[in-house]
């Protein structure tokens, strides 16, 4: 991977802000149309409160930094890609956070905008991502898989909530009515192969070359002429896109279902179990989710 | 494959009304979630009037069950699956169909209810699944067909007539437009590789793994949560499912083309052949039913 | 490849019209059902003002040949389909296209047409097809790809234009979100593995079988029940063919992006480098279409 000698400070409007310090992620800028956002936030990358504050301020600055054309977004652990959502056992953290510019709750907003943002945003991604994690990779315009170590999946169902950040308008889209309703409702793990098979992520490549052929388009791509590319994108998200009033009945039905008594439970039996961890249920959460479940 | 010590007769409302005897095929019930529905109308499992108004009859079973999450559909018969319709030389009988809930013809009607219907249906495809075949599992959630014996196919451009089951509004919407036309108006058989290829069904699956593999789909998805699971299925249709609109102007263009003179000379030669009875010409329909045409 | 023995003068209305000497194609009538137009512009067949107006005029024909059900178009030129547009130094010819029946530009309404006429349109691929050659095997129903000799692609993003022809529309009902994006904005060569795997065409087909195959399905095509063919395809389009209000807007974007005193020196860079002429850089023209940037 070449660095272009140029330094995130030199790239004008916004720089200042690109350098602060960031809590669960580390931001390069290997030149000024190209920025690389690596996740490292231990022990597995979950996302929490924080990070949904963090990346709503990066999708700002990204919306407003007229040099840039290409965002790749990657992981430092390479086991975790995003695990999923974690409210700290303090859901009124993540209830309070901020309605975003587009007037829905901080997490839709992020998702909403950076999809339209007048970049393409990459999902180079390595190990796992599941629940709140695959509705980011979702949000992302491209994502490439590592082919050896990859599990992407929407386990919510299996635990007993809607997954609510837009998952059941973005897959249709992608990979179809019927395979959409497989990764949604039977709620497994997808590797892969079975991830490129069904048009949940662009393809898979060999995970020794992974960092080095997402590199490579991200340093073409940031040479481009920005317009040229804006408008292009621009015309596939008037046909692509859900509509913003799609998402919201979703994530209300997501806080409704995580609510109920019932689901407590469940997720107390998931914690108990290693849940938020580097353990085993985590590392084959799409196969153990059913432990959640009061029979198992 | 397992089932739990749970009889049907156990399961609240509606129980006598599924085990009632059924002409057209037999319904096992593995755990209260899960209930298996088997075609078995010999030789070749043709939809007739009695297959539609059966059908009927268990979609509005299958809409007010409450402990149910999960259908599916597979064959008694290895070589067929469902082969297609079969008017028995009765058309008045599939005419005077009632018209169902939806207010349209049964066949639509029971079509369209099983796409909503808040549990997820599952056709087990083993054998040929054409015409009227295909058109029910296209209005099925998930499609997981046996590698080594499946043909899948919309024959009906070959004859001469309009598929006027879905096929047309279905099609395009998992497989895309390209993959959808050549489906219809090049009218030949897909075998499973194709079938996965394109899109038309989930996944080919080894022909002796296929039925411990959707078993275990199944039995996993029985125990999940009903209310997320019909919640996240229902944000799915809003987004897949075909306005019940674009519905019966194809199915009138059936009645009409199936109705000409021409037609009925062209389906007495297919009938001379072999047409609805276990011979090579049913086995070989795709390829085969350009022997319909005057100069064949 | 067989030819049943009638001649293009046996056909009817329009028969004249078909047999006047065209230019950059030529077009032959295997039978009254099946027309084949071979792309013949050398040395790469590129696309100018008047491959436009004899395709205007072309389309016209197939849309009123009542005895019509199948079109292939395939190219002389095994390595190049359709190179792309060429202005020939003379945008103005260009632009002086006249309007056609839609109200659009005559490449837009020639496309659009094309999608929509009573037949079957075949894009029979072996051969490079880039920028408005990829354009039009999009607008065509079914695309067959050589799988050793195939590349297709969107470069426009590469050189500051935006593509204006409609694949930001056609690509994403085909391919999904993500795929489209990575095509448009990569703007990258796919080889037909890719493409296939994609759905950017059917499928690929082994180059040596290429051409027989796709005879075989336009000489079945061609037999069938004309009426039931269109109705059918017409049932197709109504769901999967963009608005045609989503095209001009695009066009515009092109025509403007083109327009850029910029855009012209990058035009100029990629001529003296051998754009339009059987040189390397057009054999690789999706990897070397960043040579056209000013840094580069």
């Amino acid at each position: 991977m070449s660095t272009m000698d140029t330094s995130p400070s030199a790239n004008g409007r916004g720089s200042d802000a690109w350098s602060r310090p960031w809590e669960h992620m580390y931001i390069d800028r290997p030149s000024p149309g190209y920025c690389r956002v690596t996740f490292d936030h231990p022990p597995i990358n979950t996302i929490t409160a924080t990070t949904v504050a963090e990346l709503a301020e990066l999708v700002g600055l990204i919306e407003h930094d007229p040099d840039l054309n290409v965002v790749v977004f990657d992981s430092a652990n390479p086991d975790f890609y995003l695990a999923h959502y974690d409210t700290e056992h303090d859901p009124a953290r993540t209830a309070a956070l901020p309605v975003g510019p587009t007037g829905m709750h901080a997490w839709l907003d992020l998702l909403v905008r950076l999809s339209r943002a007048p970049v393409v945003s990459i999902a180079s991604i390595r190990g796992r991502a599941r629940g709140a994690g695959s509705e980011f990779v979702l949000a992302c315009d491209l994502r490439f898989a590592s082919r050896e170590n990859t599990l992407l999946g929407q386990f919510e169902v299996g635990t007993g909530v809607v997954p609510g950040g837009g998952p059941t308008f973005r897959l249709p889209r992608l990979v179809g009515r019927g395979r959409a309703l497989e990764i949604l409702l039977v709620a497994d793990d997808l590797d892969a192969q079975r991830a490129e098979q069904y048009g949940y992520v662009n393809r898979a490549i060999a995970d020794d070359r992974l960092d080095d052929e997402v590199d490579a388009i991200a340093e073409r791509v940031a040479r481009f002429d920005h317009h040229a590319l804006a408008r292009t994108k621009s015309y596939v998200d008037q046909v692509t896109l859900p509509a913003d009033s799609e998402f919201p009945p979703a994530l209300a039905d997501f806080f409704e279902t995580s609510g109920r008594p019932a689901q407590q439970e469940r997720f107390a039996r998931l914690e108990a179990l290693g849940l938020n961890t580097d353990s085993d249920l985590e590392r084959s959460l799409g196969r153990r989710v059913v432990e959640a479940l009061r029979d198992a």
